[in-house]
């Protein structure tokens, strides 16, 4: 049968070795900046490949409880280069998560960072790391860990050959596997294949997606136990680019610090990243003339942001995609016939999660499962389907079953698309207020509500009515001294402004914090669970009572 | 198993025709110019897919016999969309091997431009054309043609649906053929799977390739008959360009106008197009400022030609490929680190074929299956392998056999590469002269004898030496009135001052013409059949006899 040999990792490596050797790359440690090429990179590649392989990995999990540097790089192409499957864990799950994580994966090895060994110690769990027979932490010594056996990294690549024969794997061994960390329920795991990281990686070199060259220094500050770290690392080796990890708990002074003295072009990583970032650099004199790009992704930045950074020449750039998706499957780049649009359009676009990258289809369907007209304004949810989107959880078929129509995944975004194919999530269907058949987005009443100047934070519930089946409901963080029934008629002012009537929130309720799932999203399933339906009666539950502005 | 859904070329069409329906696709015509939208492409290409699929060709192979035009490029999307497998068929073959193609393919249609149909005619044969069921005609009304059954396009599509419902086809099925035109023995085809074609897409599409973004107007000149134009017609329309395609036998003047007219951004085809371009721009006032690129490639273009449109902002790119690599595998952007070093370099880097594109990978090899250094100076066959390099041949085990070594495809090119891993094909392995175990590059020596300037040009042969094994002997038409025996001793000073001793050719034969193969290279099989081992002795076979020099 003809098809060309398998697509593996292992090409892009091999480049940047071979065209790149003396790319640098770069990494903030607790001993401050590392620094080697792609030379001795794989040549060290090659030694863990060794390592791992002499270990008995080939075939199994292996995983890491690490941040971003260089040895976690390593694993990217050592574990999926010997046939294992790297398995990067969320250190900031809860521990009863982690322990699940550990079990269901069924993890042969643990990578771990010195930084981090407390926290996996904490969710260790004789019971459920029953499958690791071995940690290695991620330092040149091992501190003291309640948990064995241990080895330090460099003894344990210590020795082997730096000319490991990488093998030729099928397009389908799995190399990759993330958790999701659902809100709700057990996380499920989502597996990447040879294929589908080759893919993923090529589509981002697109002009469509986040294309790096040789000349890009890139900074993913994005976790790397996030989705890969959107799937940059593999981008930056295909395309020859410098590295630059930022480390443990990176500040923005420390960001700040790698841009300027590294050179960064290009970096990607959450809103609150960037925020952090954008504060410090408008208090301090920090120099940003080699950042061309920012990618922002994992939840939508506010358009100050986007002007902030604008004011500094760096273009932020919106990227939408799920551990389901690998993650990237949007990106809002400007269509070139919107380049000369007045500003106002230009921004709007760039608000949105952008245009599909090629490769990837899509669509949006309401709740009879008819697609919606691109216009801008109706909403459904999306479904996508494509090279680099899983058809299936890792062992959960339960999971599998409701998530996947056919070969679609069903996202669980709520979207809008324009004319112009923009895709703009506007809520999520489980935070999705279905008001008399109609749906009303919690995340745009948010937005609305949060532009009032005398609200810190608010988050939109839909809770249970019994004429309208549902309606929205404001829990609103305000301004020290601020009224809360001012301002819940001012708010209800703001979204009679932009929206119907029927979608002003009932009852505007006060907190003094949202809480927060691990990565750091308002958690709405506690929040619902609190201000339950009591709320729309006006009587509120006892814990929220003295809070209830009516 | 999880793994994503399977690699084909919908999403591509899908994502143009939904993001970008109002870009055109532009086609000169004997008629005129010929302009519609994506949108109306989508339609048409819809209704292709529906008359394919009713004239039962799903499943089965349909040959094209066109030049460059909007409806050849619906056939790049309808035959691969429907799960037919597209054969182009270059008409430039000789009648025998056109004969043996559509009888070795078994070609269930043919669709044939009205301007072509003459030399199909002569092809034809109704023993080797028993498979194909009916013929097509490129245009709105028949010609006179002595076979049949035979239709019109528009009439073939006409009445068809304009939603069909493209099926979801595994990555694995065969979308598209193509013959080498092979100087030796018969063609070999090679079958391009549609996950092939998804990734040599998305390898185009990366920094490293070629990449088109929506802001780019492309036009490529290479016949879409050879390897699928070089594969653009997809990359366009997965980046949203403008497509320009020049038609039947285009003239510089043609093309020029298209340029102007059309505002092309990005160009690709051989030498030969470019430099009679360059020659028509020299000559006449045109204006090539939205000319960005120039992609060249199917042979080495000349110095003076990327010297030349260097004069007018041009950037000519090499490139490199073959049928067998679908085709692209290197292309000569300039490494950043080499974008301020001096002219020469600069320039000596762009006349290589360039670099490998992510996702492949190669060797270079001695006689021995020995890696050479990459100096720059030691010879090898260049080996590739990758997901879009094929590793058979179509029905052809005894091809298969010699032209790969494992998972490795011998290219048939000698190859140097330099430190930066710029590959420069120096030889074809059949051409290069083995002379006392060492190799002599037959191009090489023929660039250096062309620099003469009373040679017009000059192809160089290893014929059989009893005690050398082989030796080269150079073959040259000379300027009118310069003498071979002078011409001669200077080129062989011009071999001495750049090459050993022994690389200086035994013998200058004198020629009219320099005899080409079917896509315009020096036929060097038929001249080792005129001037062979006799050469060596000084004495000439008798066709050469009058115009050997010694």
């Amino acid at each position: 049968m003809p098809g060309g040999t398998p697509q593996t990792l292992r090409p892009f490596l091999w480049r940047a070795a071979n065209l790149y050797p003396d790319r640098e790359v770069v990494a903030r440690t607790a001993g401050g900046i590392t620094r080697y090429d792609y030379g001795e990179m794989a040549d060290r590649t090659a030694r863990l490949a060794g390592a791992l392989d002499d270990a008995g990995l080939v075939g199994e999990r292996v995983g890491t409880f690490c941040w971003n540097h260089h040895r976690h790089f390593e694993t990217y192409f050592g574990a999926p280069g010997v046939g294992a499957q790297l398995h990067t864990i969320n250190p900031l799950l809860p521990d009863e998560h982690i322990q699940y994580i550990v079990e269901d994966a069924a993890d042969g090895l643990l990578f771990v960072d010195p930084s981090l060994a407390e926290k996996l110690a904490s969710a260790y769990d004789p019971d459920a790391f029953t499958s690791v027979e071995q940690f290695v932490v991620m330092g040149e010594s091992v501190p003291e860990i309640p948990f064995g056996p241990v080895t330090d990294y460099e003894s344990f690549i210590e020795g082997y050959a730096t000319d490991y024969d990488w093998p030729s794997l099928s397009g389908d061994r799995p190399a990759g596997l993330c958790y999701t960390s659902g809100t709700t329920g057990k996380p499920k795991g989502v597996e990447y294949t040879q294929r589908m990281l080759w893919a993923h990686t090529m589509a981002l070199q697109t002009p469509q997606g986040i294309p790096v060259a040789d000349d890009d220094v890139v900074m993913p500050v994005v976790p790397m136990f996030h989705v890969n770290a959107w799937g940059m690392p593999y981008a930056m080796t295909a395309g020859g680019a410098k590295h630059v990890y930022p480390g443990p708990a990176p500040e923005p002074a420390d960001l700040a610090a790698l841009i300027e003295e590294e050179g960064v072009t290009l970096a990607a990583g959450v809103p609150t990243v960037w925020i952090g970032l954008l504060e410090y650099v408008e208090d301090n004199d920090i120099d940003l003339s080699t950042l061309d790009r920012l990618v922002v992704g994992g939840a939508a930045a506010p358009r100050s942001l986007f002007e902030g950074f604008d004011r500094h020449g760096v273009d932020l750039v919106h990227a939408w995609g799920m551990t389901e998706t690998s993650p990237v499957g949007t990106v809002a780049h400007l269509k070139s016939d919107l380049e000369d649009a007045d500003a106002e359009t230009r921004i709007e676009k760039r608000l949105t999660q952008g245009l599909v990258v090629p490769g990837l289809e899509f669509r949006v369907v309401d709740d009879e499962g008819t697609e919606v007209p691109w216009d801008g304004e109706a909403f459904g949810e999306l479904l996508v389907r494509g090279p680099w989107v899983t058809t299936e959880y890792f062992a959960r078929p339960d999971a599998s079953e409701e998530s996947f129509e056919g070969d679609w995944l069903r996202t669980g975004d709520i979207v809008t698309v324009d004319g112009d194919g923009y895709v703009k999530v506007v809520d999520r269907t489980k935070d999705v207020v279905k008001s008399g058949g109609e749906w009303i987005s919690s995340q745009e009443l948010e937005n609305t509500v949060m532009t009032h100047e005398d609200v810190i934070e608010a988050a939109v519930i839909g809770v249970p009515h019994e004429r309208w089946q549902e309606r929205p409901v404001a829990v609103v963080v305000p301004a020290e001294g601020a009224d809360l029934e001012t301002l819940a008629a001012e708010c209800a002012d703001l979204v009679r402004a932009e929206y119907p009537d029927w979608w002003v929130p009932d009852d505007f309720l006060r907190i003094e914090e949202i809480p927060r799932t691990a990565t750091g999203k308002f958690d709405k399933k506690r929040l619902r669970e609190r201000f339950g339906a009591d709320a729309v009666e006006g009587e509120a539950p006892a814990e929220a009572a003295p809070e209830a502005a009516e």
